[in-house]
């Protein structure tokens, strides 16, 4: 199917022909990548003809500007026409190269061959492309990059590697049109997010998933039983493998970069959830559950795994291994039903792997603390280091309305203890679809505790921004403060609130501690203190060099 | 001082005379503690004559009512008039029961005495008063109770009890007024706050305060030195220890029910911050260190403590020792200062529990997640499991706007590792002074995040509001999960915004995966096949055990 124009191609795939919202060029100037970051401009560096955005932040008092990892993508663009298609050629090339069927990176690189896209993320994640192609071997880490997504600026989910951050959009049967989903995708890119999946379940699920693609600069994940769903008009009986292969290539066709697939919900397990507080909570999930049990068989995406895999490998298609069973409460964490399945996806991984495919594993859920760090280390042993992708964990029950503080508190968590993406939670989890705002008050939490978890990792590099900001802060360089922080424009405002007059932006004191007094300036005196104690030193130091001087000419003179 | 007219009463202690802006009674409905949770009402939970509040909500499904734990204090009271005063009469009766001079609930603890106060505090905790007393004698925790007080409903903190919340209040020079700060306080306390801390610093300091404690059912704390400089006009080197003591006896006579005091911030350790990211951040930390380097001589604070603890003891208002030399960034996490400040502190806590005075230390401030553990651990052998009480700790600086969120993970994990005491973080932390807005998020970013460790710590009881609230979500009793959630209207509202009918309220199944397609509905099926299986063992049981009686009779016939 030809790509260039989205439009046209709207009409095939899921066969309705019906006439497509209309969605004006860049309709709401708010969405462009650099809009509210002030001081910022995307630039590329490059190494021979790789070249990987950053967004580069100009600061002041004589500070060497400042670069952020940026997922923003192209700035400018014609949403009606897509993205560039950055990797088209290399993606040619390879294929010219003497393609063997499977295209996956992990492929390549078993081969030792360092791609193009290892190149780019070796550049983004600042170290070399051998230690990229060497993780992605082994499966500690995946470069989710669809052949058919060619408009994807590569990016890598590994432990060893910045934590990530995935944000999920998509319509559902009760509401939302496909211009304002492409609106999230690009609202939640501007904020940072890593991945996008589409989620949507209702009617045009096809266009919606092929406008969100060609305008997708990030990877995008789906979940396929959603539109097998769809084609069965909800009859869940009539899912069956055939099908849902079938929807599996449709959309790794259009370019889908990972597909959750819940295929460890075996039928012994379902059981294992009847005496739970909230049963099976994984749409997905359940889903397979009702299916296993209308035939009394087990799940048809188990036993049908190895015929998954060929087409997974055929366009680059990574697994994320959904976990159906996963706790819906604090009630349920780390019971039978949860680590029955992750054992499964364990057994799957080993498949998958001798595929060559990518494969990361879906995480919880609801989890108290106490009990985070087990799911981490059971995952990566079951699952031999394959990437760890969790849905926060939430860490309490208790605050529907404020999901995305519950889960981040899991979320830096899990992320420090070795999970290599997490899944953002809205404000609006459990209650309804999430808006702008909620999307991207959901991304910012996520934002936070992914860079926490870089900090407590220790990943080279990721204080250097905590400390450029705090010296931006003591040297009340305030305008530096916001430009560096995740989203300036809300630093701006909340400064403002108390202390609107622009010359309250030079001042050196702030409306916290006001004019009279203010404790960081009191740590020049500190300096000074301390400079003239380290001089006292000297001097005493001094001083005593020459006694000791003295005491050997006076040792000399009592020899003598 | 007569405290049964504010007004009257708020010409003195500053010396002003100036007049105050009118407070009118209850001009806001929704401070009022009830409003905002449906289906509340304020009930006492009594044993014998002691009566606890509780908010108790009602559910449908054939639930039990659910009782919250509640801070807000009584309903519909006149602010000019102030709260009743609750524990008049136990502290009349034990001046009269043999005086020593001193006051506090430790002393009374390790005499063997259980007050009022503990007996209230038991039956808010669900333990023995006999615990909450030893607990109390070995200074593992405090029970914060001013006798100039009386209205203060009495709560604990220390690590064997529930994580609790502090929000902090308080004018500057820049802006706010009065009625402001009332409000604020009753703000604070209807979400949740257990001990609020006015840290006012501009005119009209002492009339402030009268307000606030006079309408406080919750402990109030602050940190003299603000208004000793106030009272030098701002210049440090004039503070002494004669005219700190003056003014903690003139706020230990309003009710003030613990002080901030920062004695561990000692000349020795003041160079150490020279070569800090940001010197020292903390307000009395740095007043502290400008008077130390201004006269070249220790801190007062610190050589005046044995004086300081003759004041403490007679009225029982617990110290809170400082960390004035807490990090300000993540760069300067767990520093040689920072330590030896500790180290000071577990010092003079030996020296405060000598003289029976209850005793909590304070904690920092920005501290990576990896570094967390070493402060409590640290603080507990140092003070002798003497209560921490942390300001956060913020886990990343790099989120000006969000360190409700970026320290309420901080504060999670911290409560979890034995902190008994949380300082809120608001949205405007770094920017500016919050507004009631901030305040709200503050306080239920860290409700959230001391029940999530709550959780962890496997406190009893703790999980059972999750239970509820889960099994409610489960049977899709939304108005039941929406009032038991830390803020029901927002849950509700944002519920509404996507499903507005009210018919919506009873519907199985949410706007996130419509009515076509339920996860949750997919249990009952579970169910129904969990119990068939179950069934079916059980007649395969009984096949089993007849054909074992069977055996039996043919092993008889045999035999025979």
């Amino acid at each position: 199917m030809s790509t260039d124009d989205i439009a046209r191609s709207n009409g095939n795939g899921n066969g309705n022909g019906k006439h497509l919202p209309v969605i004006t060029t860049d309709p709401v100037a708010e969405l462009s990548p650099m809009i509210g970051f002030p001081a910022s401009e995307k630039v590329y560096v490059e190494d021979g003809d790789i070249r990987v955005p950053v967004r580069r932040v100009t600061l002041t008092g004589g500070d060497a500007p400042f670069d952020v990892y940026d997922t923003s993508g192209p700035v400018n663009h014609d949403l009606h026409h897509g993205l560039p298609k950055l990797r088209r050629p290399w993606i040619q090339a390879r294929m010219a190269d003497g393609d063997t069927g499977n295209r996956t990176q992990m492929h390549y690189a078993r081969r030792g061959i360092i791609t193009n896209e290892m190149r780019f993320v070796a550049l983004r994640e600042q170290c070399a492309p051998e230690f990229v192609r060497d993780e992605i071997a082994s499966g500690r880490a995946i470069l989710p990059a669809n052949i058919n997504h060619p408009e994807s600026e590569p990016m890598i989910i590994g432990k060893n590697f910045l934590v990530k951050v995935n944000a999920n959009i998509g319509n559902s049967a009760v509401s939302s049109v496909i211009a304002d989903e492409v609106e999230k995708l690009r609202w939640s890119i501007k904020w940072g997010a890593d991945t996008v999946m589409d989620l949507s379940t209702g009617e045009e699920i096809h266009a919606t998933r092929e406008w969100i693609i060609r305008n997708s600069p990030v990877p995008i994940g789906t979940v396929p039983i959603y539109q097998c769903l769809e084609k069965v008009k909800g009859d869940v009986g009539k899912l069956d493998l055939a099908m849902f292969i079938d929807t599996l290539i449709e959309q790794a066709e259009q370019g889908v970069d990972y597909f959750t697939i819940h295929a460890g919900v075996r039928l012994p397990f379902i059981p294992y959830t009847a005496s739970r507080t909230t049963g099976i909570v994984s749409r997905g999930g359940s889903i397979i559950a009702k299916w296993c049990l209308i035939h009394h068989k087990d799940n048809f995406l188990y036993t049908g795994f190895e015929e998954i895999c060929e087409v997974m490998k055929k366009y680059d298609v990574a697994f994320s291994l959904g976990d159906g069973l996963r706790p819906g409460s604090i009630a349920d964490a780390n019971d039978r039903a949860q680590f029955a399945e992750l054992e499964t996806l364990g057994e799957l991984t080993e498949i998958a792997w001798r595929h060559d495919i990518q494969t990361m594993i879906e995480g919880p859920g609801h989890v108290p603390m106490n009990k985070i760090k087990e799911n981490v280390d059971l995952q990566q042993k079951v699952c031999k280091e394959a990437p760890f992708y969790t849905l926060g964990p939430l860490t309490t029950d208790i605050a529907p309305g404020y999901d995305h503080i519950t889960s981040a508190i899991g979320a830096a968590m899990i992320g420090w203890f070795g999970t290599a993406m997490l899944c953002y939670v809205t404000p609006k989890e459990h209650l309804g679809l999430p808006d702008k705002q909620d999307v991207k008050d959901g991304v910012i939490a996520y934002k936070i505790a992914a860079h926490a978890a870089d900090l407590a990792k220790g990943h080279p590099g990721a204080q250097k921004r905590d400390d450029a900001l705090s010296k931006a802060r003591f040297e009340f360089r305030w305008q530096d403060q916001f430009n560096l922080s995740l989203d300036p424009e809300t630093a701006r405002d909340f400064h403002d609130e108390t202390l609107p007059a622009p010359a309250a932006k030079g001042a050196h004191f702030c409306s916290m501690c006001g004019p009279k007094f203010c404790s960081m300036k009191i740590t020049q005196d500190v300096r000074d203190y301390a400079a003239s104690q380290a001089q006292a030193t000297e001097v005493e130091a001094g001083l005593a060099a020459k006694a000791e001087e003295f005491k050997q000419v006076g040792d000399f003179y009592v020899q003598s």
